[in-house]
């Protein structure tokens, strides 16, 4: 972290809860050894001394929280988008992933994704890697480089999926994952998550043994729940003894509660399993553009905020095309609109707010105090120039946020502050 | 149109028929006249001594049409997603189009419209402008100037509007759209289309004399139809003798058959309406995002493609945020694949060559012969450059397409011809 006391000066908009965004023009963050000290209109006499950042005109928000993004896929985003989730795994993405057993491949694709990722509003970021250990740790590498906060998942699967992309035995995935965890000293932003790829890809024994990882290395698990109606019954018959897709994970000790948890999509999650996700705490990366993508449907993202689920927003490329959280704030909003038309008029609509607080917030609570700038919360922030937007028409700060949601792209992004450290 | 003859080399990528791309990798496209005289692998001998426009690795699609989209709302694009139809047009769309009165913010606005235009894939657009004759003569300039090949509306409404936006009688209507009719000389890519915005904005009266001075000047027409479900039943109230919402324009003698005529949205149109739409030939402009923007639902695109209809993509800006029909495609994809999800598996969802022919030769027809390098149709050409989008293995020219259709914005518009002539 940085220790180091600055300000950063501009029109900051930020969620004071999920209906509310706070703005305040001109206004003035106080940062100090990485965290938030305070939002000014006027700066109080005791940091007049402080350098300021000014970013004039432009907007500042809180840096954004990816909760689930394949890394492997980012080179064939925006391909492939006629199958649905199994057939798409087995005829897309199972080959491309192969190709990171090379290390040269995953050098040059990994860059992109990473220069990519820099250049967004994400700040923080929960991400699948491949089975391999050596592509894992060099992606690890370059996103702690970079500054990002990311965990950093190397994928577990040992069943259903070609030769050429499995883990061989129980024994061998949970030797490649200790060798893995063993080589992440110097690492300082980037931490390991276990991320068993989802149940038809683990044996029983192996996410056993994944539970007992764990425990004693004290790791949080991201996995995939309840994406689409093929893999729901699949997994039926795989785990018979488990009432719904999200006890087959709870019986293996890798649903949460005693751990931080992620699961992706929750698009068709019944009533029981979004009584146990409550109770053990697990938070849903919600990944609007991957479900619409992939024909899997739509999570009613309303329906969690108001239990008290913990949900944050997601791009899942390449399921999704993008890797812009902006634009996952859109498909959020559009998708939840057709859900709301088509299909079920008990969850309204997203609203702008909602979205923005997915994004920010609802995500960011997966790595502590993330996602605002209260006082005492990390000093995550983005700015963001609509220069290049051109209006014929005075615009507020509020409409020129939602503008840049659906406008906006890297050209966009001007600055990015990560726990108080100026990254880009 | 230009006289000369040329090549335009590139890989070549157009339909052949709804459900086939052609895509002849370093192929040369002969243009004369301004139409295309073939594609070939190898030029022939009688074109050997034609310049050549090389565009190397760059791909070669032909020109968009975007049958559906309103310019002055262009200044508000990305703003104001948070209400339905009805409500939507009081409280954004009627204060912003009143400001069309002042020619000077209709210089600023519609200059802004017509840069977007031009350095996007739309070679062809449907338009509605205002209520406000100077500038829609403004606008049609501006258009015409650049060379683009489009359809032009002065607005029609004498009711349900505020009184800062309306026609103050049918009187006054008819007589600002005859003076408008009146100065249209010296156009020369640029033609007027009779646009009444909706039943509910248009007396019978006034609707009557539009069907009379359509006649007069023989011209086609443009309008809204069952686009939400509010809409509809208001439609209902106001023309109880109208068995459905297309019968309305239909009495009118506004609803193609002897005139050509697009209708947009058309989200909603029952058995009744569909059959009369396909022997009126009335063309259907599809706007995916705005259906979603606005929460009015997905129209069942494959089933109007089987049954015969013409259909085009369209914008919609400002319901759609985005002058891009590439976004358009994305977005005509994944609303037809949450419809098939969530409502109806009885339609498919929109394969990618589907929505690429309706961008291209599906609304290309209310043109003529538009929309594909077939010989004798129009030489509408748009280069894309996808230089700027890394990718660490090779793609094949038709995934380089895919992914532009999710990637691309206006940096990869490298050049665009309009029957033939170069205007980027």
């Amino acid at each position: 972290m940085g220790n180091e006391a600055y300000i950063i000066k501009g029109h900051l908009c930020y969620s004071r809860d999920a209906d509310t965004i706070e703005v305040v023009e001109n206004g003035s963050l106080v940062v100090e050894n990485g965290v938030c000290r305070g939002v000014f209109e006027t700066v109080p006499a005791r940091y007049a001394q402080l350098p300021v950042h000014d970013y004039g005109d432009r907007l500042v928000v809180p840096g954004m929280t990816d909760l689930h993004v394949h890394a492997p896929q980012f080179s064939f985003r925006g391909l492939g988008m006629d199958l649905e989730l199994l057939e798409w795994l087995n005829t897309y993405t199972f080959p491309e992933e192969s190709k990171y057993r090379e290390l040269s491949y995953a050098e040059r694709a990994y860059g992109s994704f990473a220069d990519h990722l820099l250049h967004s509003t994400t700040t923080r970021a929960c991400i699948f890697a491949t089975i391999h250990v050596p592509a894992t740790l060099l992606l690890m590498r370059k996103l702690d480089a970079l500054g990002l906060c990311t965990y950093v998942g190397k994928v577990n699967m040992n069943r259903n999926s070609p030769d050429y992309l499995r883990e061989t035995s129980t024994r061998q995935a949970i030797r490649d994952t200790e060798l893995w965890l063993s080589q992440l000293e110097g690492l300082r932003h980037t931490r390991p998550i276990l991320t068993p790829r989802f149940i038809p890809s683990c044996t029983d024994d192996l996410m056993y043994a994944l539970h007992d990882l764990r425990e004693q290395y004290s790791l949080p698990v991201q996995s995939h729940l309840s994406e689409n109606l093929g893999e729901i019954a699949w997994v039926r018959e795989l785990c018979p003894r488990a009432k719904f897709y999200g006890q087959a994970y709870d019986q293996f000790g890798l649903f949460g509660g005693d751990h931080k948890c992620i699961m992706a999509h929750c698009v068709h999650s019944d009533e029981r399993e979004q009584e146990l996700m409550l109770k053990n705490g697990v938070f849903i990366a919600h990944s609007p553009e991957s479900n619409m993508n992939l024909a899997s449907g739509v999570a009613p993202v309303n329906q969690f905020l108001e239990r008290g689920l913990h949900v944050g927003l997601a791009t899942d490329v390449a399921g999704g095309s993008h890797e812009s959280m902006l634009r996952a704030m859109m498909h959020a909003i559009q998708a939840s609109k057709l859900r709301w038309r088509l299909l079920d008029q008990t969850v309204a609509p997203l609203s702008f707010e909602r979205a923005f607080y997915l994004a920010t917030m609802g995500g960011g609570a997966f790595f502590g105090s993330v996602g605002t700038f209260r006082e005492g919360w990390a000093a995550d922030a983005v700015v963001l120039d609509d220069a290049n937007l051109d209006h014929p028409q005075d615009l507020s700060v509020r409409a020129r946020l939602e503008r840049m949601t659906y406008l906006a792209d890297e050209r966009s992004i001007a600055a990015k502050y990560v726990e108080g450290r100026k990254i880009l």
